[in-house]
């Protein structure tokens, strides 16, 4: 019982403290666990089958584009990481670095991966000879390693999971069109599955990829009304192939140099989900990525014919491609029903002796606690019907959530008093120079989220310096 | 051209240099590449396509005996490492060790994990307080990194990939079975997936890991006669319990020491898979691991409806859950032919105008190069049953194969000269002393593979020794 306690305990409301109610709800929806290891989390069960959902769908969409799965090691020679100069400056602050194999040092030190772009172009200097060799479309899904000062459960920890994928492409078009191939592919999974709206744009210099020519990102919002930077990919042209020598002979017989990109997904995402979907009695999980759809939870469960029927109903739901458990656990319904909302599974199904007398149980939606009392002939439809709808409803409610945080500001003092006092994203024109960048965020700690595909002219003026402006910038607090 | 004809280029006969023989395969075939990084390896595309189909098989067995998966950090504080005497005695002189974190050094430095038993300990410690905790069955998927001096590709690296899984249990009994439980359930993965045999049965105490009660182990021997140990399961009894102080209140209210286990199984399968199935043209996938199923070459592809042809026959194949490619590259069928032996396709299907005239296509078996001449019409059908045999027959081989190569010897010269002149295993008597071990292993470099389930009675004295025997035991020299 003290379990089933700690668990329906309240926890703390998203109004009063959201960082302590996140905090909660990783620990009390047991997607997360501390470690002795500092800055580093453990994944649960709960966590992990998120995870594993993300990756399934995640590489399906991947392999239909031709991407082929490969694994490099997860230690990088000194000396390879400072082979391009942008790249070793903006990672070697905060890698973790190897220097004792066994009893004895090393020769070389290495550093635990951060990102592999300096181990694939070591690979691809070696395979890649002939223009017959191109493409390269390759992902590798692995854990990475950035030391961290301050850490977050899934939002910045010291080690975390994630795919990378680099390719290599005989021309700068064909790179660029598979940038903008994986931005708009984790786009659509973002929209479709995690039921995340995002905006697609374009990285600052400032805030590009270390060794990038161009890097494209998706943007969210969270609860708070902080932005969360979903997903990135990395044109980065030529210059890794350059600083790697990574040359192919053409049809016309020349050497050319390759061009080359990368993106990546993390499981920062969880941490999106909850962000953006949960409330105060917990995780609420969008039906498509939830590990567990709906549980079966018995009523009177000791009565005759009740867990009977329970495993009856399951077996119905199973048949039609739901996920779906019974509860039978000794715990009241009470309970079971607090727990059931703080893990997020998305419906829980109710069912009685008077309800088996009456030939119906009860679906409960997570999200709106709406209730549906369905005829066990037609449950499976019903509950099919109920989860689809609430996967749209929370697309639906969370683009309006962030249209309603998405504030507009043609003066500077009006830009400061809406990212003071109004958390969302603020839609800015910008001169394109990075001192209003360093300018904005001294001032009141917000960046360029993203230069969006789609553009709108708010006025011809930069918000910041005044001079004219040449884009306009989302901007915002950002985890 | 110049890649085609790397690749056809002949290997080194297996007769002539296994191990050389061995190299060129898994370079010709592409299976993996060499780093800049000593001792480590890149997993190209097609060694990795065969891993994932471990995984995918190996998960679903897991997850139907109520395995949930996790993720643990990679690192490992040298204090936590230290807690299980034996275990640390056994790890610490290969481990990797971590000293900075971004430019500072660490207070406590951290290894790499070699194998994670004390990171899983400590979460259990903290987990586990009653018996409605247990038991628990926590398994994950991840590289783990080992110093080895001398490296081969997948058979011993420094840094390879594997699942390792770990559970806790109220009572020995419990633990006892779940260790049994997953040896068997990798016995028949084994058999029934990759078409290796394998010897159930008992590490000694020599031999068993360095923590455990008890290793059991699934043993097979390669094409040259060397044995290869392919999963292990170990049972910890409340060893590592005690070391970690992971208790649980029982039912009757007393406090007990949980009973533990773990078991793993790695990328070293896939050498296995190349060592007992390869012949002198290359790699032989058994089919129900192969990446690729089937690979269909059109013959004189130029000529009107022959590609055609073939991408239908393909989207027949792919209809009846064949996995299929065409290759519609430029090279000569010849090329292709060498190609597809060399990546080891388990069939492929010729087709050119005469034979669409003829309404058939030919059908040939990587394994016996058997051709079979079948009509259009039954392509899909007799396709798969082509597969299923070539998969049992492929089994039995190496069955066959391992029987000719198992000897008996029942006095120490004869045992000194079978190991010597006759590779295999050979099965000897045991008085159960470790003295006789070392001894055996100085005389001809040959260890206890096993202490097989299966116990036969081949005389009443230790083949070494002379003392009473008391255990029959597989010996072989092992990779």
């Amino acid at each position: 019982m003290a379990k089933d306690k700690k668990m329906v305990e309240a926890i703390t409301s998203m109004e009063e403290d959201f960082a302590q109610w996140y905090t909660d709800v990783v620990k009390k929806a047991e997607l997360v666990d501390y470690t002795s290891v500092k800055g580093c989390m453990v994944i649960k069960p709960a966590g992990y089958a998120i995870w594993e959902n993300i990756q399934h769908e995640l590489d399906r969409r991947f392999k239909e584009t031709g991407v082929e799965n490969v694994y490099l090691p997860m230690f990088i020679p000194e000396s390879l990481l400072q082979k391009e100069k942008d790249h070793v400056e903006g990672f070697a602050p905060e890698v973790a670095w190897v220097t004792h194999g066994g009893l004895e040092p090393l020769q070389e030190r290495l550093c635990v991966r951060p990102t592999s772009e300096t181990l694939f172009c070591d690979l691809y200097a070696r395979d890649i000879q002939s223009h017959r060799d191109l493409p390269k479309v390759y992902n590798q899904w692995c854990s990475v390693v950035r030391w961290e000062k301050t850490t977050r459960p899934f939002l910045r920890s010291r080690e975390f999971l994630w795919q990378e994928g680099h390719t290599a492409h005989a021309t700068a078009e064909e790179a660029e069109d598979r940038t903008v191939q994986m931005l708009n592919l984790y786009a659509d999974f973002c929209e479709e599955i995690l039921a995340i709206p995002v905006i697609k744009g374009r990285k600052t210099d400032k805030e590009k990829f270390a060794g990038a020519e161009a890097t494209y990102t998706i943007e969210s919002l969270m609860h708070d009304g902080k932005a969360l930077q979903s997903g990135t990919s990395h044109n980065f042209g030529d210059g890794f192939a350059k600083a790697f020598d990574i040359q192919y002979t053409d049809k016309d017989n020349t050497l050319k140099y390759v061009n080359q990109t990368s993106w990546g997904m993390t499981t920062r995402m969880i941490g999106a989900i909850i962000m953006v979907h949960g409330d105060n009695s917990g995780l609420v999980l969008p039906p498509r990525i939830a590990p567990v759809q709906a549980v079966v939870i018995p009523i009177q469960q000791r009565k005759e014919g009740v867990l009977e029927k329970a495993f009856e109903l399951s077996d119905t739901l199973k048949a039609a491609g739901i996920r779906v458990k019974v509860d039978e656990t000794d715990k009241s319904p009470g309970f079971k029903f607090a727990e059931q909302e703080m893990r997020g599974i998305p419906i829980r199904i109710e069912c009685g002796p008077k309800d088996i007398e009456a030939n119906q149980a009860v679906i409960v939606r997570r999200d709106t606690r709406e209730k549906t009392v369905v005829s066990l002939d037609a449950l499976a439809e019903k509950a099919a019907e109920i989860l689809e709808n609430m996967q749209s409803d929370m697309l639906t409610r969370a683009r309006t959530h962030r249209d309603a945080h998405t504030y507009v500001a043609t003066d500077y003092e009006e830009f400061k008093q809406t990212v003071n006092e109004k958390p969302g994203f603020v839609k800015a024109m910008w001169c394109g120079c990075q001192e209003c960048e360093d300018k904005i965020k001294e001032d009141v700690q917000a960046t360029s989220r993203c230069i969006p595909f789609e553009q709108e002219t708010l006025s011809d003026k930069c918000v910041c310096c005044g001079k004219p402006a040449k884009k306009m910038v989302y901007w915002g607090r950002a985890y």
